[in-house]
């Protein structure tokens, strides 16, 4: 490690899969840490000595103070920072300190919808980020993910969200159906993409059907995997954009997720003439760290 | 065992899980098997083996010949029985011997519908034996499961069909998804699977975002498992009848399952004001390879 300086105040986005933390001095980032450690299937007692022993070799002392977001803050994690309720700011100085440790660590609460009922742990901080980034801007927010977001931003509130099932449906599509054994390949097919978003989004009743209809052609013509793979995709994103039209019909569009995906979402909502802004997720994930740190540090 | 008779010839299906056997003297079942012995982690040596250990106890000689439907005819399986193209009867004489075996085993081939891409393996048997026992009987099969299929029947011929992954997207999403945690509950929901299937039927684009809804709904209000589950079951069952529209609309439903899917999918068309047959599976199965017996033997 070549810095010379310590940090002045720890980020952690601390998921279900994976732990990650930043040594920050001020916006700045100075050394970084990962792991595999996700809050997922870990015990209350566990967290603290995770996280310290995670930043043995990061620039900070004893006393230098965290700040959390993610599923860390569920019920099953560290704490429980319990959901604000929306249309509220995301900029907020309610965080949730940790009882009981010796370094001050505080968690950045989830929000949620009463009707119809919703959640969020994780990206309301990537908003806020984007926020702090963006001062004033109003439209939607597009967040790609095992469960994606469509965020309705105005005034600096958050107005309304909905969440899609549709990363994890992928995911246990590609990885435990019948579909397994015919998606072999990772070029990117955009022609066929492209093809089955626009079925389900203009039929999307023909999700169902278009889904085996993938391993048939593949029993029966041999498709390729790479384009099996590609059909999958569109007609899961394409589903999602059916049902998430009332979001961006007609609003400007930010996307904050992993490249790839944020990626295919920009193409996808291109075709219909829908231009977006790809953001990078963790800039915003960083961003909204600060802006939470920030404001503690005026409450202290 | 209290019989005195010897079979005169076995009926077998065979699919993915299951193996399943009868002795049977002509359209009469005399004694039967099962286990748990399906053909998806079967190597080619082990099928002639597995299926004479089963039938140790049974009423059967080393010549008794066999009749099998299912899984066990794919290309992975005992030995392939390329599928038949639609359309085409369900009553054929193509079957296909197994070679190498003393006891003579002949399998029954699938169906494939060249475009759209679609293929079955199983449910020809039993829609051969409904139309066994219903002759000249014209109209729409339902067969639901793991791959639920919709099959036009006219003049004793499968015209189309049309598969869908409702039964295996359920088993994914109970089992595996973030959806497990909130369907721990077996009673009978008939409100919240009807509303489910109303909405998903009426808007199939919400499927997408029902889904999730379902967990938020747990974490925030603590709905019911068992209501979970119906709103499940209703949304993924509103989603394919959705797609399989063209197919009922307006013809006579025969129902082809086991009896709890069966009688899901009886009601959510009833709720439709589309009246539906149900009928007994395993009736059907042995139905339809009774009358592939039957033909089998006038051919030699």
């Amino acid at each position: 490690m070549e810095t010379l300086r310590t940090a002045t105040w720890i980020a952690v986005d601390w998921g279900t899969s994976n732990l990650r933390v930043w040594a920050m001095a001020g916006a700045e980032v100075i050394a970084r840490a990962q792991s595999a450690q996700g809050m997922g299937r870990m015990t209350r007692d566990e967290f603290g000595p995770t996280l310290e022993a995670l930043m043995v070799d990061l620039p900070v002392t004893p006393d230098t103070p965290a700040i959390a977001c993610g599923m860390v803050g569920a019920r099953q994690g560290w704490t429980e920072a319990p959901y604000r309720t929306i249309p509220c700011t995301t900029q907020d100085k309610t965080l949730i300190r940790v009882p009981g440790t010796s370094r001050p660590v505080h968690i950045i609460p989830g929000l949620k919808q009463p009707s119809p009922a919703d959640v969020m742990r994780g990206e309301e901080t990537q908003i806020a980020g984007f926020l702090a980034l963006n001062p004033g801007w109003d439209g939607v927010i597009c967040l790609p993910g095992t469960h994606s977001k469509w965020v309705h931003v105005s005034a600096g509130e958050v107005v309304s969200f909905q969440t899609f099932l549709t990363g994890e449906l992928f995911a246990l599509l590609a990885g435990h159906s019948v579909l397994r054994h015919s998606l072999n390949g990772n070029e990117s097919r955009d022609a066929d993409f492209d093809a089955a978003v626009s079925e389900t989004l203009s039929r999307p009743e023909k999700l169902a059907a278009s889904l085996f209809a993938i391993r048939a052609g593949d029993l029966l013509n041999g498709t390729s995997g790479s384009a099996n793979r590609a059909r999958l995709s569109g007609a899961l994103i394409g589903a999602e954009l059916a049902a998430a039209k009332p979001y961006w019909l007609g609003q400007q569009i930010a996307i904050i997720g992993a490249a790839t995906q944020s990626a295919l979402y920009a193409r996808a909502l291109q075709s219909q003439g829908v231009p977006a802004t790809v953001t990078d997720a963790d800039r915003m994930t960083l961003a909204g760290l600060t802006a939470a740190f920030r404001a503690l540090k005026e409450t202290i």
